[in-house]
């Protein structure tokens, strides 16, 4: 990292020209800094936003735009599902773990419902239609999917299933132009504007600014090779999203992850986290990551996946990004798709948001020995997990796993083989210690003065386990935490 | 935190009164704080050490002993064992990441060799003697034995199997008294009094003091509820250990260890840690973590190691620590053992460290149905797996996971079953990123003036596996490291 310039805090009373000024500082303009802006505006800061590319949006326009959202909603409600703050805290914290922060869950599962209302007031459309088949998105633009593995065991059984995964309706389903995270964006970045924040592009933050007592009051940043400061009167906010994209962090802290970035944008480089290290921020949960598996999960729910020795390890029905966790953290990044002939023609029958995950098979075969053999498993390994598994499958169930009644068949002939080695990708969810106001903790356990942070730089309701739409969730749940404790704050 | 000190560092020219002053301030009179004092002092350096118990030694002392050393020892020559630095070097880093610090482990091995003649000539002894059965540690005084897995699949086929596991000899096996630990501390402590190293007990750091430029120049502590300020003319040395024993840093870096901590001692605060973060240190791999596993190696080699879906998922033959980590971190902290009575009696025939852990099974049965029934694992999953290693067992080969021919065996009946679910506790491995001179780096990466840092309050050359006798390794190799940096620095 020498030659990236330091990320050591400058100090107040050397700096000579302030080339910007405001009461509150956003760095990073995606779905945490626009919350945070909105909210910081409307509790009557002056805002400025410094978004290091050209244009608003960050990861969040680029991403499917589910937003993890439940107890209740006007959407659930709409669509007939039954669900209360209680029930969506224990399914959080049985499946985004282990080491949630049991405070923000019960916090972000108390305010969902109010969040939900929010989102809507700043107009982002939700279409009430519910999609009910495994995906990762739904095939068209419904707003609400199951996005957790909340109908899933073990979870099932856990907390009684509701879907979460709020979805903007898109305008057409090209992620990245008016897909659900664009239509996320659109309606908050129109907001933002139209109350009045400002925004100043092409600059990437380099180092905070502190006082005399160790208070943040600016940024030293880079615009078109010049160096400018940023003063915040009031604080600043960092929303800089995850270090996905910088080699040196996860290399350290989330090693698994080399060299196979998804779901993000290269400007995740973590400097929001190391800002705040250089101050003595806390971090949390640093190996933690997202993993998306490279798959259909249409396919998935109708086969069976193994690992390197032929042995099933996670319930098919499930959420996919369960299924990629446990295959990149717990199976070495090794898996297998098997599926009958039968079941493929019904999942290729079926409609999917992610058609071109579908490719042929690797092997295929007449018996299971042949695949076995074909697929190089030691002799006997596929062959009995097959065994048993149609023994119980002939009656409907699956003790191993407990995949639901609906998905379990006996897997016949021919059959065929997916080579799913290495197909896994993801982001890092790991980064400062926030409390619920957004403050960023120091390692003394006492908030750093004037600094606030929420998105994907820092440690949220994911430490472990992951829902899809917890990231948008809580970016922006506590980006508007972090716009009004900054806007809070008397210069 | 709110009710613990703050570990903000404090300002020098605050500071009125100096209570102590040396060069060298070590912070820690474990293993690696003793090594440093040695070479600081023979640098020419004043030194002073501080601990914060009533006497030396740390965890170290009440630890097994073991140093991994190698590339050709003066111990591994004798007893016939061939290594190289470049073998040695293959099987760390196949075997202690993923994510090594490839700079670090290749100094490491580099230096072995030296490092071990050191240590005898620091007069720690090591018996010339050649432990070769499975076990934590031999059963009797011997100084050498396989401690991660280098004779077992998967290393045996990356690098040429060599024992690296040197054990300092003890004097009776009660460790802590004259155990492996003891007898390596104390000819390292007898050293540094000898040379005039000072020692202050009782003393507990809390801050850093840094002066004007941020140079750490110095350590807040306390005795006995009095608040010390302690001057160090060249560096400081943090050697205060892990924070096994700091729940709050638990949850936030290794949920998966909580309530579990092992083979670590309540000192281990993170305290070193803490006050270098506050300086804007990085930190490395936090999530890593060794893993014991209470039970007899000797009754594993020669069982099956089941998970909570019957299925096997380990070479029961390796380094019992790889079983441990593999159970806590890939299967949820669920694992059974299986052995037949003719297996049983064997291992029962056999000397052992830790006769101790040689439990009653849980459930004894005559057949594999009544056995897989009777632990409660689905109909045909312990049937099958017992029926496909069978198969390959009468040819004497484990195609699903190269257990090594000589342990395997057909099992047989009667047999039985032993219940080690939640059979695992740890310490932790993640800690501050240091450079080859032990200095602890920034997040900016450049090194913090002044301050050093040596074992495992540092991330050392494990990052994800471990091998006994890695973190005596580490902490004495860069202790010495430490020593010699901060002797070398101008007042």
């Amino acid at each position: 990292m020498s030659e990236t310039p330091t990320v050591r805090p400058a100090r107040a009373n050397a700096i000579t020209t302030w080339d910007f000024e405001a009461d509150v500082v956003i760095a990073g303009y995606g779905v945490a800094g626009a919350c945070a802006a909105i909210e910081a505006k409307r509790a009557g800061a002056d805002v400025l936003v410094l978004e290091r590319t050209g244009g608003w949006g960050g990861a969040a326009s680029m991403s499917g735009g589910f937003i993890y959202l439940g107890g209740g909603t006007a959407l659930q409600k709409a669509l007939g599902f039954e669900d209360t703050p209680e029930n969506m805290e224990k399914f959080m914290t049985a499946a985004l773990g282990p080491g949630v922060d049991a405070a923000k869950i019960h916090d972000y599962c108390q305010g969902s419902v109010e969040h939900f209302d929010w989102l809507v007031a700043q107009g982002v459309p939700f279409k009430e239609a519910f999609w009910g088949e495994p995906g990762w998105e739904p095939a068209h633009d419904e707003g609400l999917m199951y996005s957790g593995g909340e109908n899933s065991a073990p979870f099932k059984d856990i907390a009684t299933p509701a879907p979460r995964g709020h979805l903007p309706q898109m305008e057409n389903k090209r992620i990245g132009e008016k897909g659900g995270g664009y239509m996320l964006m659109k309606p908050l970045i129109d907001t933002a504007e139209s109350l009045g924040v400002r925004a100043e592009f092409d600059i990437r933050i380099q180092r905070l600014i502190v006082d005399e007592d160790d208070r943040v009051v600016g940024v030293v940043a880079k615009r078109y090779g010049d160096i400018v400061h940023v003063r915040a009167r009031r604080g600043v906010v960092l929303a800089t999203g995850s270090f996905a994209y910088n080699q040196e962090m996860i290399e350290a802290y989330v090693p698994r992850l080399l060299n196979r970035p998804a779901a993000s944008i290269e400007e995740h480089d973590g400097i929001g986290i190391r800002v705040a290290q250089a101050l003595g921020a806390q971090v949390a949960h640093m190996d933690a990551a997202e993993v998306a598996f490279f798959v259909d999960p249409q396919m998935v729910a109708r086969g069976i996946m193994v690992n390197a020795r032929g042995q099933r390890y996670i319930t098919e029905d499930t959420y996919c990004g369960r299924v990629g966790q446990a295959t990149l953290n717990q199976q070495d990044n090794k898996a297998y798709l098997v599926m009958d002939e039968q079941a493929l023609e019904a999942a290729l029958a079926t409609e999917s948001s992610v058609t071109f995950f579908r490719q042929p098979p690797k092997w295929a075969a007449e018996t299971v020995a042949e695949l076995e053999s074909d697929m190089g498993l030691p002799e006997g390994t596929l062959q009995t997990t097959v065994e048993v598994y149609n023994k119980h499958a002939e009656k409907g169930s699956d003790p191993l796993l407990d995949k639901k009644t609906e998905w379990v068949k006996p897997i016949g002939t021919p059959l065929a083989g997916w080579d799913l080695r290495e197909h896994t990708g993801g982001f890092t969810l790991g980064g400062l210690k926030t409390d619920l106001d957004s403050r960023v903790l120091h390692v003394s356990g006492d908030p750093i003065a004037g600094l606030y942070a929420a998105g994907r730089c820092t440690s949220g309701v994911c430490t472990g386990g992951y829902a899809s739409g917890t990231s948008l969730g809580d970016g922006s749940f506590y980006g508007r935490r972090a716009g009004k404790a900054a806007a809070a704050q008397q210069d």
